[in-house]
């Protein structure tokens, strides 16, 4: 690296500097933020975006690109900067001075602005890889994105010409790898020899609250390298950017692990505050401001020198680009149904609606995780971009039938991912699958609902970052059984409910299976996740429709001017059928509808809406969880009210009074102890025991 | 100890041989259990409860006994077993036989049974120190258990007289060790140099779904030798009892660090299906049940030598108990005071009644972190068990004032913990300090509310397992402003207020501050979560009552003949009493209730509720979260529909409509074009937007 760059020590040491002057500028400009980390690491970016990283920042989303992810995305401001100074359109001086900003009305048109430079990146911002802030899960997405570098590229690269050759560089501060899901993803990433992973950790011995031998005495290195990686020092990181290029350049070339290049950096270098948990977060001093300042006054821009520095780095990532576009036509050229494959690939682009609007459901009975391992081992086959994968429950999910391909160092083209017992790693990685190339991967996780707690944070980053992955929960509710109260999820279904941008689906039987992978595979832009029994329905369920899936809610058995309306899914919804024939003899008209997904239902008109719920005096849900979000169209609810019992699953709805017999009795009850002359608004939701 | 049990080798081999008979006869008598890992950690279980703990089956909460945690919580018949052999009166061969009872409703009386054997160890249990099944947290209450005991002794041992002596055993198969919770806690206990903790590892080499080594390629002994464990090796694990008990003693001698055994074993050992993925989960045959048969025919029942030999066991433990209180006596008279203090924190003694019915607010108007920091480091000055701490955010919590001792390895007895960034290491670590003994210890922890996502799981045990601890979540809803929408929980609230059994508390100022530690401090056997705001309330709210909080929702502004009622809490409250009175202007007559604690209002008596809310027309709930559990009582809610955004806290209530002005204009709209000709009933809850 040194002799290619004769000059660059004094060019890259001026770049740094003014990194940390559009750094300081940026936290002078609205009150301050994360800026003291990113003073710190300012040689490391410069040794990335100069040195190392292969991208065009003309064009952001190019395929071929290395991915960089900012696991302590706090310091956002840095990632701001370096698209900003490498030449990024979108990211002007003027989206620089909108961080922070207090002003977020427009006074000209009075309405919201949005900014670019949020507080902690966000995915949909070109050059922003994945949505990172809630500390470990960058690094997870990381090992996502690498295990997706991996697999494409033993997939599709032939001996003579390489198409897929992105490499991932992560920094992640000492937060990062202390949480628990960073700890899970690097035991993985070791575990897979993911050689095309480099994670760069920002050593700088802070942290919030105070120094880091406060709440830290291991040996970092030595537990990476047990853990299966190959370990660098760095220790001027406050300086030599060409120290840290060559230690990049050098886990460029070791193969067989994953690297960690540990960089001794000082936090806020230079400033009033350096050094200390000060730095952490604040404003900065003219006379820090004037640390880095250049010879121009105005702020967030670069001297001449800097900017022909940059445009080297411009046009290097033009050429490459180039390159990979000369190399893709000859691999056309030598290998045409590859590219083709590839293009689709690329394009997200496959059809399994007519599979799914056909697909035979077997006549006997089973359970619906039994049914959809069933149906998952059908798209597997039909659809190359899926890529699953499960905490160690792959068999109790009934997802495995052993006929795919496992991912591992030996068989990078797998599509099959052991996890482990590592649930949050799971959906975080899973994240950064999703996040390589929209359509390119469509990941699908499988675990018991209630260890979905354990990934829920991942979860929520999926949702957030718009990111379509499947998340296959099995063993819901308290038919789990046997396994006890901490392995039945009672209110697990309210968090996913009230999740903004995911499709929480509890299917009542096969067919419904069916439809909720229909929804989920048409759900562009939202994760989805199915909520599946452990147990065989002890009954058929009569009219359930695959397509009214779609539709969240519909109605399964209709009456005309019934009494009541059960509200059901999952299975409970069995039981909510045969209810409504011991109601319906005892003079109880009862309708009932199967109500798979509720936000789904809540997307539909008005109109729809009230058809399907009709205007029965009562309408009353039925399910063995905790009802929250049922109160918002229920009258009552024949729900659980506390933990679960370890008994077996059917026990379990007898005891809780949610099988059959318990919602007769509490029905009756209902219906025969309202009265008529309350006024209907005093008629509140009520939990029926 | 080798020479002082000359025969031992023969006799604990016989009594291994029964554990193991006993385990298969519980897997045989209800069509399987958890059994191949409960076979294989015999030897073990054997050398901790014939050689190494302290313990009193006649007095299971002897209060010096040695703690034992059973991390791999599936393998809960060995636990039951080792009840059952070493003597505990309750844990009859007629308990064991209730494992995985089928038939769970006794047929005599017509009511529902209920087990000591559960599929998992429940807490409630003799002999069972914590509740454990989801995978990771046991290690981690073994390291909250491990701080209690270090931290009383510090506190009241004196030179010449020990009566705290407790140390902590924990067995953690490979599925814990896996678990980014289980790292997180390793983590903290090798920082705080907790050398009366010792990790027993079941290595077995096998998971649910096959080979460790499909999984797991990490030197696990370098990697807690990195993260500042000792090391023990034992290589037959399947047999050696006393090599076993020899590592274990000598880690009772390992100064300095805790201890990590490292003990080769094979599961279901000697069984057809030993040592591969098949002896996880299931039954065996007679083949195998003959393997340990004895020469008596009855199942779940001992030789008369085993009697024998457990016999001695319960005597020794009658022994060190006998000593211990001839030591307490000593203590007493030596040294009464600390005496008196220590038999006070025995039963979890402390009245800060009066302190908080009289604590002043500040007059000046702060944010409820601020003021919650105030008064929580008052109280920590009152209350002795209190022990809190914090993931990293202990400045940004505004917790410390730094006038409480820190607890690390030269500061024993201090009561504030550093977490580091491992927030559920943090709860699950809480949830062992709260297990020591009844009321001995108050934990309380604290980090940003979106960060309870990380620890919810251990959240949750807490509430299942009825133990007391306070968490503090700051910077909750969109008032945290500037991080974005990463940090900003909009759904979180749905998890713990549908959870059972855990307060979720959300103070609207000061006052309700107040209110919410009196509800915290009064709910003996359950968490609360406080949850607070950033920034400071505009405003002062009127008619606010510590109180009336307890009751968990109350009027603040009343009126006859309302025609709204507002429903509010946390920073939103302020804006609902605004608008009120800008909506009464208008012509439109409204009410406003603070509604701090859902879960609370509902254990109120109907008449209560009814009271409270009234029978205006509109009863709508203001809050910035996504409204679900709301609906069961309101027609309506201003609320939340998506992620929140990187602006300020207050543009953020701004630009989702849920300042004063969004409140007036939803509410005007709302009350203006509800026709008034519908049936109530079909007047849905409504989100207004």
């Amino acid at each position: 690296m040194g002799k290619d760059f004769a000059d660059c020590d004094t060019r890259d040491q001026q770049a740094v500097r003014e990194v940390r002057k559009i750094v300081i500028d940026i936290c002078r400009q609205n009150g301050g933020g994360h800026g003291g980390s990113a003073i710190g690491m300012a040689p490391m970016a410069v040794a990335l975006w100069k040195h190392t990283m292969r991208y065009n920042p003309l064009n952001a989303e190019w395929f071929d690109r290395d991915r960089f992810v900012l696991s302590n995305g706090h310091a956002a401001m840095l990632l701001y900067t370096m698209l900003h100074v490498s030449g990024y359109p979108h990211m002007t001086a003027g989206e620089l001075r909108l961080y922070g900003d207090a002003k977020a009305v427009d006074r000209e048109t009075g309405s919201w602005k949005g900014t670019l430079c949020h507080g902690h990146p966000e995915i949909d911002v070109p050059g922003v890889e994945v949505t990172t802030g809630p500390l470990g899960q960058g690094v997870a997405n990381a090992v996502g994105l690498a295990i997706a570098s991996k697999n494409l590229a033993s997939t599709f690269n032939q001996p003579d010409v390489s198409v897929i050759n992105s490499r991932i560089y992560c920094v992640t501060g000492d937060g990062c790898i202390q949480e628990g899901v960073a700890n899970e993803a690097m035991a993985i990433a070791g575990h897979l020899a993911l050689d095309n992973l480099t994670l760069l950790y920002d050593n700088n011995q802070v942290t919030c609250d105070g120094p880091l031998d406060w709440i830290v005495s291991e040996d970092t290195n030595a537990k990476m390298r047990a853990i299966g990686w190959h370990v660098i020092d760095v220790h001027d990181g406050d300086h030599s950017v060409s120290g840290i290029a060559d230690a990049l350049a050098a886990a460029k070339s070791l193969k067989g692990r994953p690297t960690f290049i540990n960089i001794r950096t000082t936090i806020g270098y230079g400033t009033a505050t350096a050094g200390t948990f000060k730095s952490h977060h604040g404003t900065y001093s003219d006379h820090d401001a004037a640390l880095y300042a250049s010879d121009h006054a105005s702020t967030h821009t670069l001297t001449e020198e800097s900017r022909t520095y940059w445009k080297e780095a411009m046009t290097r990532g033009k050429e490459l680009e180039n390159a990979w576009s000369e190399n893709m036509k000859r691999y056309t050229s030598s290998y045409p149904e590859l590219a083709t494959a590839l293009r689709l690939r690329v394009r997200g682009d496959y059809d399994v609606h007519e599979l799914l609007r056909t697909f035979k459901k077997p006549d006997d009975i089973q359970a619906t995780r039994q049914f959809n391992g069933f149906l998952f081992n059908e798209l597997m086959s039909k659809v190359p971009s899926m890529i699953a994968g499960g905490a160690d429950l792959w068999n109790s999910n009934q997802m495995g039938d052993q006929s795919h391909r496992i991912f591992d160092r030996d068989h990078l083209d797998g599509r099959v991912i052991r996890y482990g017992i590592r649930e949050h790693a799971m959906t975080s990685i899973s994240n950064g699958l999703a996040a390589y190339a929209p359509g390119c991967f469509l990941p699908v996780t499988a675990t018991f609902f209630m260890f979905y707690l354990y990934g829920a944070a991942g979860v929520r980053m999926g949702a957030l970052s718009n990111l379509k992955v499947i998340h296959i929960a099995t063993h819901d509710c308290i038919g789990e059984g046997q396994n006890g109260p901490t392995h039945q999820p009672v209110e697990l279904d309210s968090l996913f409910r009230a999740m903004p941008n995911i499709q929480y689906i509890r299917p009542g039987d096969s067919e419904e299976v069916i439809g909720a992978w229909i929804a989920a595979l048409d759900a562009n832009g939202r994760p989805s996740m199915l909520s599946l029994a452990r147990d065989p329905a002890l009954s058929l369920v009569p009219n359930t429709d695959r397509q009214k899936v779609l539709k969240g809610g519909y109605v399964i058995v209709e009456k005309e001017a019934a009494d009541v309306t059960l509200v059901s899914c999952g299975s409970e919804l069995q039981f909510a059928v045969e209810a409504s024939k011991r109601l319906d003899a005892a003079g109880v008209l009862t309708r009932v509808v199967s109500m798979p997904c509720i936000s789904l239902f809540e997307e539909q008109s008005q109109q729809y809406q009230v058809s399907v719920l009709s205007d029965s005096a009562h309408i009353i849900s039925v399910e063995s969880y905790i009802a929250t979000t049922w109160a918002r169209f229920c009258t009552a609810s024949v729900a659980m009210n506390s933990f679960g019992y370890s008994g077996s699953g059917l026990e379990n709805f007898a005891r809780f009074g949610i099988d059959t017999d318990g919602i007769v009795r509490k029905v009756m009850d209902h219906v025969q102890n309202t009265p008529r002359d309350v006024p209907d608004h005093r008629r509140r939701w009520q939990l029926l025991t």
